[in-house]
Formats: C-alpha cells, structure tokens, sequence
C-alpha cells in the first residue's frame, strides 16, 4: 500500500519546503517505498489524522502513523529490514543522533533565523499570521530583526562546516560510499534553504555543494524534481 | 601476543598524553586485548620500528604495525571481529569519520592551542625545542602569542559542544547505550586535556563532563589510571 507522507508546504501546494519533510521523503525513497506526499499547511497540522499531532513530517502507513522524521528512519528500518538499510547497523544508528544535534545546531541554527523572510513569503495568510507569531515568540523578536545579518554571518557560517568538508576528502556521503539517513538529516536542511531562498549558502566550489549535488541526483532526482528558488 | 602500543610522553614516562594514543588505547582495551604501552617521546618518534613513522601512535602486532589512531581501529576492527565491535556495522564506520573532523575541528581547534605551554612544559628539553620550532611553525606565532586568550575563549568552546550535550539527553554515548570508537575519538581528546593541565575545559554539571567521566570509567579505570594534571 501507498505510504502517505504529509509534506508542509505554503501557498504553492507543490513546493514542499520542510528540512524534516525531507528527511523523510528522502528515507522512504532509499527504501524503494511507493509514497505520496499530502501538503498540508501550517495551520492544517492539527487537523491531520485526527488531531494526533502538533508537527510534521507524519507517516501513515496501514494501520500505522508516526510523526518525527527520525522516528520515521527507526520505523522504516525495523518495519522493511530486507529493504536498503537507512543506517547500516546499529552504530550508524546510534552515530547518525550526534549527526543530527550537529545539523540541528549548526546548520539549523544559521539557516533558520537566515530564511524567516522567505519562508514567511511563501506562505498562504492565515499561516503567515501563525507563523510571524509563533517565530516572535521562539526569538523573542520580530522576523525582521531576527534575518537581519545573514551576509556578515555567511563567512562564520561556511567555516562551520568544516568537518563534513574534511569527511568529504574521505568519503563521498556521510554514510561512506552511499548515502545513509545520515547524509539525508544533512541534505533535507540543504534543501530546505533551496526551495525557499536563492541565497547562496555554499560556495560554489565548496565539496559540500558537491555533495549536495549527488543527493539531489539520488533517487531519480527526487529533491531535484522541485526546482531551486529563484 | 601482546600488542605494543607506541604511547606519546614528555619527561614523565607515566602519563601519556597524546590524544590520538589515547584513541588507540581506548580501542585496544574495548577489544580486550593485550597490549603494553611503549613511552616514545616527540623526537624518539623516528627511532621506532626501523624509521619507518614520523607520528604515533603505532601498534605493533606480532608481524604488522600500523600507524594513525583510525587506521588502528580499523585493523582492530578487521583482526579481531569476534570482539566487542568499535564500529557496529559499517554506517558506524563510516559516521565515525564525520566525528573525527568534528573532534578534530572542534576540540582540537580549541585545545590544542590552549594547552601550548603546558604540553610544553612537561617535555624534556630536547622535546621542547622540537615542539616549540615545529609548533610556532604551524600557527605562524610564538607558543606563548597562541595560548594566549584561552579564558576569553572558553564560553565560545563550551557552546559549541552542544551537538554532543544534545545528543547525551538521547543516549548514555556516541555509541547508543555502550561506548564505540566515536567515543573514544572524543574522549581521547578530553584525557589529553585532562593529563596535561588543570585548566577547567567542562563545567562541572555539563552532561559532556558527566559522559567524559563516564568514559574514564571504562576498561577497569584505564583513563583515570593515568590521574588528572594538578
């Protein structure tokens, strides 16, 4: 059975933007499972599946619905063992929660306050209203304010990806010679930052792009299937 | 056969210090096996094993000797698969070298220049000499001009480990529930700290101090065997 994946997406229902939407659109695929991806607005969430949940992603598969994009990893793991395996044993499990508090905090914490601008454009009004409010409150101040900076920043921000830049004179994904979740808890913020903002947060010439290049080929393209904004 | 484990010391032929020698005696005592640490100073390095290394550490295991704290877990790893796994699956293998570079970058980048002097002072002098020219030659300044501004740093240093104080509301380790080469690829790098000076690198109620102990726990007490510089 098709696996429906509810995917926050603004005013255009076919650019879904969630890094964590991406994570696990990412997953599903490297599992070779059928998916559809339901858009579903800010203020829809608590309206899906019977109000159970507060945020997205959210799975359903059959009988079964989990929110959180590494709950969902863990579940299609366990769930499709005989399928390509997200984390490569229990270590690349394990290994891949550090990756993802290093994403959160470092990539997440530039990127974030970075694209408030437009992501607020993106939306439809009555989500813009929830998302100005809701974002005021998490910074404690306006959006405004909070974007304000990002291309003196950008510099600071680039160097702080030097460990995955290091990595990648070893190897070609965070998961060695193939992708891992790993290298999709990375990617699914990339892309995040590429459906909402042309702002060029990597160099050209960076191995990051790169690399971030070879996971928007993965899976015929699937991240690539939604163009870059312009 | 007992494995030799060449062990970096400065004038105290007791308390090695090298971070990467540390990895290495972590890896070996989580595989339980045998093995004696050799004391090599800085410029006995190229008297070993017939020349044949300019760093350490260096195993030797009967026929073969290796060089570089990853590529001894590796063999480890490849020698010994009947023993406690230091990877658990090949994605945790290929997850650590993400870890390495954010060690690397991140605790390195930090201590390292931080503990110039006291490294410094522990060595005999002809060990001093070669650690001062090589050292002020890699940062283009005196020992004295890089160690310098440690404290002013310290609350910088502190927050960036906060992808590895996150992920410890997770998991007791890097590893999950047991400790993998990931976490001696840190902790190698805090026992380093932690032989050569008293400088207060962790608040005492960061869950990263916590962990660290928890590490020195391990294998009978092999880090704290060694005890803390006064």
């Amino acid at each position: 059975m098709t696996i429906a994946l509810y995917d926050l997406v603004g005013a255009d229902e076919t650019r879904p933007f969630s890094p964590h939407c991406w994570k696990a659109a990412f997953a599903l695929a490297h599992k070779g499972l059928d998916f559809r991806s339901v858009p579903v607005r800010f203020t829809q969430i608590a309206g899906i599946e019977a109000g159970e949940f507060r945020t997205v992603p959210v799975i359903r598969d059959g009988e079964r619905a989990f929110v959180d994009s590494f709950q969902i990893a863990l579940y299609l793991e366990e769930t499709y063992p005989e399928r390509p395996s997200l984390f490569a044993g229990e270590g690349g499990r394990s290994l891949s929660r550090f990756i993802e508090k290093w994403a959160q905090t470092t990539l997440v914490g530039y990127i974030g306050p970075s694209l408030l601008l437009e992501i607020h454009a993106a939306l439809e009004p009555a989500d813009q209203a929830y998302f100005r409010e809701s974002r005021e409150k998490r910074f404690g101040r306006t959006l405004e304010e909070t974007a304000k900076g990002r291309e003196e920043r950008l510099e600071g921000f680039r160097a702080s990806l030097a460990p995955l830049r290091l990595m990648l004179s070893d190897q070609q994904f965070i998961g060695g010679q193939g992708p891992l979740f790993a290298d999709y808890i990375v990617a699914g913020i990339f892309q995040w930052a590429r459906v909402i903002s042309p702002f060029p947060l990597l160099a050209p010439d960076d191995p990051v792009a790169a690399w971030f290049e070879r996971c928007l080929d993965l899976h015929d393209g699937l991240g690539r299937a939604v163009p870059a904004a312009a």
